[in-house]
């Protein structure tokens, strides 16, 4: 069991995740890294808009500032 | 009683809770853990939007900032 | 005579506020518990959206950054 | 003669103030307290939407992150 | 030749000066006092909205949180 | 070369700089002074809406909460 | 392997990113310089509104604010 909530992070490290952001825009993608800010390191990424993938990224930097939600897709 | 706002978040842990965030998206799930900024581990989680069930996630990390409103579901 | 604007919070414990948030919804209950930060712990709460009651929560914390103004209902 | 903004409100104490919140509404009663971060403490408050008085309020604390302007109406 | 952005609002104690708020609102008035936040004490402010005038004020405090831009007029 | 984004402003003291704000204003003018919060001091400045000159400006500050980003028209 | 999301700003220095901001406009650029609120110093850098071109800019820095995602562009 986990008992903080950035654990759930640790755990999800190199898994693919769903990334909420402000505005309801949402990236995909296999988490490399996170910090304490929940800034976060993607690779294979993609945004969707509206639930449609809209732009590939292959590498990309999320400002946790922006982040509303994360779900590993496990 | 309790005579600080978190010890109700204490009180719900392995409960279900209703999130109400901003922009009036709410997430509902079992919250499992939570940390002083307010960041939320649940799980069995889903997305509504406008009071309908819009997104089923397994596991979600909610960020603190986010959030307006916790309410267990008891 | 109170001197800070947080006793006016102290005294209202186990009465009824009005909490006037972001957005211009609106949370009633009782006030059982704050913090620093202004989270709010209320039970027998409901939210007012536009003045009208729209959804009853038992037991619900506020998260201080979204609260604009608490009136006691004295 | 002030020489810091804050002295405007300690000579307000006890007078009426018009208090300007973002999103354009704005509440009027009496400083009763306000602290560093300008949280108020107002008393026979009312609030205003577009110049017209909407809800009257017996005592309210108003979350100092919420104002844009506070005038002494003197 | 000024060397710190703040020295002009040192500068400007006693004249007059524009201020852009968030939302395009703006206040113009006799800048009396500032401090490091940025909240300013006018004196015979008046508010524009969209360039014209639409509040007359005496005194405000106006709080640095909602400050775009500041304009001695000289 | 450079090594902190902040020694661009250093390099752009007495030339002209163009300063896009939040919500797609912008404001054009000489760069004077600015410190660590990217609060501004700009002279001859004159303010831009939608690529349009709207408003001419003396001296004007810069609130650094306000910057979306700062280019030096070399 | 990267271990922290700033590292994959050190591997981009000097390479071309794309910069998402808030509000959906995109900046791109070649990457000189970031610090650890991640403003950033772009050359060659042109802003795109809706993924068009709109304007060109020479040098830019960028307030890590405004910044929701950073993609290197490999």
């Amino acid at each position: 069991m986990n008992n903080r909530p950035f654990d759930l992070l640790n755990d999800a490290i190199d898994k693919e995740v769903l990334v909420v952001l402000k505005g309801n825009n949402q990236v995909r993608g296999t988490l490399k890294a996170f910090d304490v800010h929940m800034n976060l390191h993607l690779e294979n990424a993609s945004q969707l808009v509206d639930g449609e993938m809209k732009t590939k990224y292959g590498k990309v930097m999320v400002r946790g500032d922006s982040v509303v939600m994360i779900s590993p897709q496990i």
